[in-house]
């Protein structure tokens, strides 16, 4: 059941790291190496933590070559940047939902507490994305107004668990957790909700003795 | 002993991240994530480097706790931008000190040679804030001109080093590393020292062909 | 044979770190730490996916002690900025190929499958100059138009299994793959060859609602 959902959700994010990079229009291996990064990143941070080896994409080696065929089947479709950003949010959000319940549930069987359980399916969720924007020199999604990003992996994660304490099926709270964070992420983005007091002000390089004004 | 200056360690880097944070004007899952990379990132890499699992803040669930509250404290205190700047420096100085220290001496408990020890210190102290400044696209600081920030985790060490060796007391010995540290750093950013040769003149992205002007 | 390589790789590596710090006007910490990061980086990532502890640097601590040296030594030879450009490339492509194709060897020995050993090898060949890239501030060479870098690093790795399944004679392998990543990597250079689509429009900060124009 779990390799199933990790099967989505490496196919998933592969396409949202796809989808990106032809946004940037970079060529096939930069396609495949920003494909490869959203898809694997945040799990193996979550394998290196909790010690599990071989990490997932070593022990299950056809998810490599599935994000490559993804990637050589991508250069083939023409698409304009404009449709482009209109997509990318369902493989975003659905990569999201499945790597963070996922992750969660991995830590669990690894004995951590329900706290730490939940960060490790925001990082597994989360790492992905964020270390491609790092690479694309853009500033991660995490911390973006519009986002509610790490927040809906937090939800969705306590969500599967108190289901899976109320219900004791694991199997419902898989995929309570999951639809959790792929809706509440969606919503989001097309209210445009955010937490408060975030207004944005990214500085630059030099600014160590600046003081932002308001 | 070590697990108690720990503590400290990831109390002061968490405190330097929640400020960092509000002076970004993150909201609170933003100030929540920085202050968690800031308190865990470098010992997390010191502990995959030197294969201690599990890891810090697995082994001791509660550090998470203790940020999750800081971070959530810190959104209830109104603070002014240009105050915040100036207290950055302590946490600040007291995280890079703590977590070298910490660091060098579990590389040395897991038997590496003395340099060996000193750098995974450096890491320990530095990559917190590293990732942290990276993560909000401003150049780290460990390439700043007014830093001596990984001079002075280096400096630490050594120092920490020479007095076990001399006197044979670790408690001493941690105590003077620490010291070495915080001081020199403090010091430092109110001297305004830096070493020679560093004129702080980053390329921006298109910059294979240009040749940097004198 | 592999550590002879590894340690010409190290040599390699460590050199264009210290050119790329130099072109920067870093002082000596950052020069040594620039020049730390893309000597070990790479193989740092491929030991902790392989798990293969202790690190190949904690290991063969003289590593680090030479990158010290070297780093010293650097600082004690002044240079023009133009001249320091038009060397970068040669320690590049060797610290490329010498390390690609001694990660893709690791990776074989650990039983993974040739096309996880090729991107482990793509890994432990990039992910030092990437990680220097990203901490500078710059677009990481891997998305340059000029690049095939990543590329190179691949067609390498396969030419080596190649050789290795045809002439049964390891040694061999590891020459050609290695000649065949730094040649193709020059000669892209010098020819300024690009796979096709990319034409490097990198988007700033607040880019989500954003349209590229064509």
């Amino acid at each position: 059941m779990l390799s199933l959902i990790e099967l989505g959700a490496v196919v998933s994010s592969a396409v949202f790291g796809i989808l990106l990079a032809r946004k940037n229009r970079l060529d096939f291996i930069g396609v495949f190496t920003v494909a490869f990064i959203t898809a694997f990143a945040g799990g193996t941070l979550r394998d290196l933590f909790l010690d599990r080896q071989p990490l997932f994409w070593i022990a299950n080696d056809h998810y490599a070559v599935i994000v490559f065929l993804l990637a050589l089947a991508s250069t083939l479709i023409p698409a304009k940047t404009s449709q482009v950003e209109a997509w990318l949010q369902i493989p975003d959000a659905l990569g999201l939902g499945l790597f963070a319940i996922v992750g969660a549930n991995h830590a669990l069987e690894a004995g951590t507490s329900l706290f730490i359980a939940s960060l490790m399916g925001v990082v597994t969720g989360t790492a992905g994305g964020a270390i491609s924007d790092v690479t694309c020199n853009e500033v991660p999604r995490l911390f973006k107004a519009t986002s509610l990003y790490a927040t809906c992996a937090f939800a969705g994660c306590w969500s599967c668990f108190a289901v899976q304490l109320v219900l004791g099926r694991s199997d419902i709270a898989l995929f309570v957790g999951i639809a959790v964070v792929v809706i509440s992420r969606l919503v989001a983005i097309r209210l445009n909700i955010c937490l408060p007091e975030h207004k944005a002000t990214y500085n630059d390089a030099n600014s160590s003795g600046k003081t932002v004004g308001n």
